[in-house]
């Protein structure tokens, strides 16, 4: 019998900002995005998978305009590995879902976004499980645009943020 | 299109004991078993997936003999779910794991063992990325026995854990 | 030889809020006050001082008023103890600091103000090591206004924050 | 008036080990002593204060023997400061506290030992507390030595560790 997965297909992991990278700057007195926080929670999981890791932005959501999402398409695209993980802001996560959705050159990639609610240097964050279910979920879902958030795996086109409680569910 | 997982089955989760769920005594300075911190990390982690958690036991797997095994065993025999995830020491994971595997009873079961190299309540652990990562293959794998870990999830029969580097690796 | 300080001598902890006090609310993205954790904080550091905790208001120093800080004058004035800590915002806490130090009723108490530059519960902080400072102050220095940040004990009229820096420094 | 304490004199800290420096090494399971983490520690509370680190040792106190000691005692009479902290394990730290204070050339410093019950690197840690105190008693107490754990400053021959509660306490 076969392994199920190799876990010897590369993952390419594209940070486009969001509150999980976010940190609190002392001295401004609110949060900025400092340089990217996910290779460090990586290495503190223990991750043997063989990720590369690329910044295409460092945006809040709510900031992000449809040339970002086009950007991070356009890398989707370009990009050689057929699984994908995002990091994302929640706000608009799904806006980006669905616009991956609608790039017919993505059809055969498994892309998956995830993010956190509590930025991950803020400690007792989402991040980490997050992450480790989003990491999980490109190695075993079928082609399409998911979002890994509260444990579950939602299709882009299946999924709504409920702000006021602040978690996925589904549409 | 239908959600490929509704999210809506029951996940039955087994605590059993591991580096996972131990802290620092600071009276007796020594890492103890406290009250299971695992339905805390899924709290933290925002977690709305139907889980169950129930002890089995709380031990260092290094302690366990072939009568936890069996009780693990029977237990995840008993149990109605057919998805199920155990928190498990790493030292004896790989053999635990195998145990599950010669239960013939089980074979219609996805069983995820995972657990950590790090104590949760320790910070900078690698708890809440393994959960995270094993709820998601619980749900997302076929029949099996597996172990969650480092970002991988590994056949029951087809891993070992390298103790010298304290990761698992194919085998 | 009698000890230099009975530690048996009530000590009166103010709470007024600021950055030390303040959390992250993941619903709203941003920092707010929940309920003190300062209680939480002594707990953590196994102090057995005998404090008195009152919280006085939950307020960004940036916000408060004169209207404020005489409330802060009076619950000192009014205070039963000698022996007083404050904890507020950093960015008016010389202000405070000063509006103590004209009230000619406080001259025979020992005040001491701190803060934190980053929230207790945010990790990382410099809270636990600030109040540890202020604790001891309390009971060592005479009477009068201080500030301690930094790890020194500044005198009110002899003290400013340097806001580029983030750090108190003697004028 | 003149400050009462100029923040300017050298603060000598030595360090000697005991809990506050350990972590966990997930590899070998068990607590271990890795390049001390005080000058960290020191970084985050944004200390401005003129301090020289110095390791002495990093030993568990209960493995110190009298050699050990001399040594401290001798590395305080050596040292250029008159104010000097010392960070130590809590179960032999009055042993080492009363070591001092019969070293006829020590009459003329203030010494502070202190510790933590909880290493620093395994979060909510009495660590950062305990030593925010111990460099605010040294630079306001007399000369001589005393024990500053439980938000108390202690003198040398005027306190006992009650090991069953994990607290100091005077006797």
């Amino acid at each position: 019998m076969s392994p199920i997965f190799s876990g010897k297909e590369e993952i390419q992991l594209f940070i486009s900002g969001g509150t999980i990278d976010k940190d609190y700057d002392a001295v401004l007195g609110e949060l900025i995005f400092p340089a990217t926080h996910i290779p460090e929670l990586l290495s503190e999981a223990n991750s043997t998978l063989p990720i590369t890791v690329d910044v295409l932005m460092q945006k809040d959501s709510l900031q992000m305009d449809q040339n970002d999402r086009e950007k991070i398409s356009q890398a989707c695209q370009d990009s050689a590995c057929a699984k994908i993980v995002i990091t994302h802001g929640t706000d608009t996560m799904v806006e980006t879902a669905l616009c991956l959705l609608a790039n017919p050159d993505l059809v055969d990639k498994t892309i998956v976004l995830t993010g956190a609610m509590r930025p991950y240097k803020l400690g007792k964050s989402d991040a980490a499980f997050n992450l480790g279910a989003a990491l999980m979920a490109v190695q075993t879902a079928q082609a399409g645009v998911f979002i890994c958030m509260n444990g579950h795996l939602f299709r882009a086109d299946q999924v709504q943020k409920n702000r006021s409680a602040g978690l996925f569910e589904s549409r």
